[in-house]
């Protein structure tokens, strides 16, 4: 019988993201139950094993539903039936005032209980199921905030221990290998709330787009999401060398910012303005903008007004951002 | 009587794009009929006289549809009406056969008469009225596209002797500004055809968006495209110098293309394939992916097949790109 194409969809980037591992090493695969991470483990139990590893399934229980533990139990039992060789269920509390929207404080504690999972397990590697129709919805989700490149880049393909090999896979593809293997998934209901904003780009702003704008928008999206990560990371990296260059007592040097390039002066000055104690929510690029008139077309303006309170000003040559 | 916020609106940026005219100087307003480039032109006869300009209104008849002319001639009296000083009426036939999209052929037509009649009228300027929402929907188009930060960049505030003063103004407020002033307009009959993917992206895809994600989305696309254009102009002039440094008789040096960062590697790649013959609209990122693994993850491939046909090789240390 040969291998369905939606399996092999499946198990090539995980075959390929396994590949720099040693035979004995272990690798966690996160499992929601959903088609995502059920398609996921499935593959890394198939070519894990082929190459010698260790395969642990982990589930989280973020304790947020009734019956999430049963649930949690299900996951469980669908990992073992998978024959992943040790299954785990992490139980993490989120804060509610830690300031973070629900959606944001949930990422952030199972990202942070799946470390610890991997370290007491020893896995080297922590995959993530997240599908290149994910990645669109990241893309559109970044373009609503309109803060440009940095706001469009997505998810990252890997960061620490975490990979994410499914990020260049369809979501159908992960229903469709589900369902030709005979598993069983189960789909979180937040994944129909439409109080978050991400289920209703899922459900209705892609759909419309793919309509009118034709089918692969969802591809595109996620090539965009590609070529502005590598665009956003040598940016940000020449931003540093001009903030060093630029670092004086006291504050930044004119010249050294005026002579350089839109691009990075407005990546600097963002990050002078934060590091003055701006909040990151409130600083627009209309402020950055503002600023950066103090040095390119300045005709002996005072000072600018920022979020903080903080002020920008120009003084001896030096760019200070200081309280109000 | 204070002035109504949407003249207000329409006028102050189109002031700011005449601030470094000089008197008796000569600017034209390219007019449609429709709201945008009707508001603009009101516009830019009030600021332009105030600053003892010559304002001049131009209206194109392509000659596309029955009564195109019937259209031109009432603009002419609406643009009189207006109180320019002079009118004009350009005729132009676009070329079927030019291999471009009937939009962007008449476009192209549209620009090349526009740029004579400024020459003989000795206008050093040329505004064109598209909007906010033009560029909202620009960028859209774009990322249905997905070739990254070039695809989002949206339209250019000013190019040669053409100016968008209205970039930043909403259509809503062009609208309001005619109804305010009492100004008859005409709706290009294209502008509600849904054949057009530009007005399904007006009429279905930008009001979903921004019913789900909230409003706002229309700026957050522009402020978008605006940083996106920085970011792109320094990242193409820095792929330009890198690859001054490649080449070589005969090819690219594969050594200082490979110590490049990804982001510049893979636009001088682009171009190299463009420069050996491959046609633009069948080169892909995955080409250019599949030509970087040559300079980057090198295990003997032999050639990559490119569109045109083109192939891409590594030869002693040179990357050579030639006919298939």
């Amino acid at each position: 019988m040969s291998l369905h194409p939606s399996v092999a969809a499946v198990r090539l980037p995980v075959r390929a993201g396994l590949a720099d591992l040693d035979a004995a090493e272990a690798v966690a695969v996160a499992c929601s139950g959903g088609p995502d991470s059920v398609a996921l483990a499935s593959a890394a139990v198939f070519e894990g094993h082929k190459r010698g590893l260790r395969v642990v399934g982990v589930t989280v229980d973020h304790g947020l539903q009734d019956g999430s533990a049963d649930q949690a139990d299900r996951v469980v039992r669908l990992l073992a039936a998978l024959g992943v060789d040790e299954t785990l269920t992490a139980r993490v509390a989120v804060d509610p005032g830690s300031g973070m929207g629900p959606e944001a404080a949930a990422r952030e504690a199972r990202y942070a209980v799946l470390e610890q999972v991997a370290t007491h397990l020893g896995a080297v590697r922590v995959l993530l199921g997240h599908t290149l129709d994910d990645q669109a919805e990241t893309v559109l989700l970044g373009l609503a905030r309109g803060s440009g490149g940095r706001s469009l880049r997505g998810m990252r393909p890997g960061f620490g221990v975490f990979a994410r090999p499914l990020l260049g896979v369809r979501r159908d593809d992960t229903v469709t290998a589900c369902q030709v293997e005979g598993l069983e998934v189960w789909d979180d209901p937040h994944n129909h709330d439409p109080g978050y904003t991400r289920v209703r780009v899922r459900r209705r702003v892609l759909p419309v787009l793919e309509d009118e704008l034709g089918p692969g928008v969802a591809e595109a999206l996620a090539r965009t999401a590609e070529q502005l990560r590598d665009d956003t990371a040598l940016l940000e990296e020449l931003a540093d060398g001009l903030l060093d260059r630029a670092r004086r007592e006291g504050g930044l040097d004119v010249a050294t910012l005026a002579g350089a390039p839109p691009a990075l002066r407005h990546r600097v000055l963002h990050r002078a303005v934060l590091e003055a104690g701006s909040p990151a929510a409130e600083v627009t690029r209309g402020h950055v903008l503002e600023v950066d008139r103090l040095l390119v077309d300045w005709r002996g303006q005072r000072w600018i007004d920022l979020p903080g309170p903080r002020r920008a000003a120009r003084r001896d040559g030096l760019l200070v951002v200081g309280p109000a």
